[in-house]
């Protein structure tokens, strides 16, 4: 039986799950629902998520919602007979710093990105606020800076993770939001280390398929 | 060898480690740190974390910050050998329902008291803003309710887990702040069950021990 996958199209934190599903490779079922026609706001979907967001997975009667929630039982209820498509490493110190990194993209990345977003897509343009946007756009150059100071490896923890999972659609939606926003200058506050790593994650043989369908 | 807990009399990220290290007994070497004195922007602390924020732990040589991402290390780390001693469940399902919980607490409830911190602790009176403070008792409200409205058994997943320690400490807070501002009427919002609950983590063994310093 697949898992029910309910995504919105250029949601970050669905595309998160649908990046793990494909690198575990769990047989799933795409249910994408539209923002626009109120799909997240219809009662049957309400049932399952009360807070009305993506995503959301079914997986036989068990419902779930909050995507880092949802990865962290992807990898529970689906362990990886492959290790090169666990989630989260088996190491405990290393697994605690997957956990912390995806705390902090969660935490402070993505405020930076809800405040552009706020603005640049669910605002009209005439009525955009440029100081909420500064202060969105500072937050994310800080969090890139940051990321480009502490990354490492190939992968924002060594190897590839749930963190690289996190902070990809995150970063891409902040990109987009610059062909409507160009002094966003997103482009040039992401560093060498982050640009490699960029991609590295754009490379990974399942990436296009779970590319946002009306970004394409 | 103890698990140096670096605190913050107050803060509930730092409490929420305070009790889970009390629940699960572990041996912990406990360092109280000053806001006021600045110790959080000293040299020596941001060479562990960065952020200059609490909590922090040392275990041996790792270091590790983000409070939920530090429930998890413990749990991983120092497995309970009593069952009542555990963070997060066993059963795959409901441990996914913990994790849940505690993002919803950490994304929702707590942008709601972080909105009121802002204004009710960081701001003088006289400058107070209002409509911010309005926007932050609206948010902590909507998601007292949602809790009242899920909370099924003795705590908030059944058993008691992660989530109670991630939620008390912030719904202390928010009810402290009461004392400087009543009209945020966080004792009206306060269901019965929730009610209930709040006294059964006042009764936890460990519970009087933990209690920041500074407000006894």
């Amino acid at each position: 039986m697949s898992v029910i996958f309910y995504c919105g199209s250029g949601s970050p934190y669905a595309w998160r799950v649908w990046l793990a599903l494909e690198h575990k490779q769990i047989p799933y079922d795409l249910k994408i629902l539209s923002f626009d026609a109120g799909d997240l706001r219809k009662p049957e979907f309400l049932k399952m998520n009360p807070r009305h967001r993506v995503p959301v997975i079914v997986d036989g009667d068990f419902v779930l919602y909050e995507s880092a929630a949802i990865l962290e039982y992807l990898e529970d209820q689906y362990p990886a007979a492959n290790p090169r498509q666990a989630l989260f490493p088996v190491n405990v110190r290393q697994r605690a710093v997957v956990r912390r990194l995806i705390r902090e993209i969660d935490q402070y990345f993505s405020e930076g990105v809800e405040r552009l977003v706020e603005q640049i897509l669910f605002t009209p343009q005439q009525k955009w606020n440029e100081e909420k946007i500064a202060a969105g756009r500072k937050i994310c150059h800080k969090e890139l800076a940051y990321c480009e100071r502490t990354l490492s490896g190939d992968f924002l923890a060594g190897e590839l993770s749930a963190a690289d999972f996190t902070l990809y659609p995150l970063l891409a939606l902040v990109l987009r939001m610059m062909q409507r926003k160009p002094e966003l200058a997103m482009i040039e506050a992401i560093g060498p280390k982050l640009n490699s790593w960029k991609q590295r994650m754009e490379a990974l043989p399942y990436f296009r398929k779970t590319y946002p369908p009306h970004w394409k």
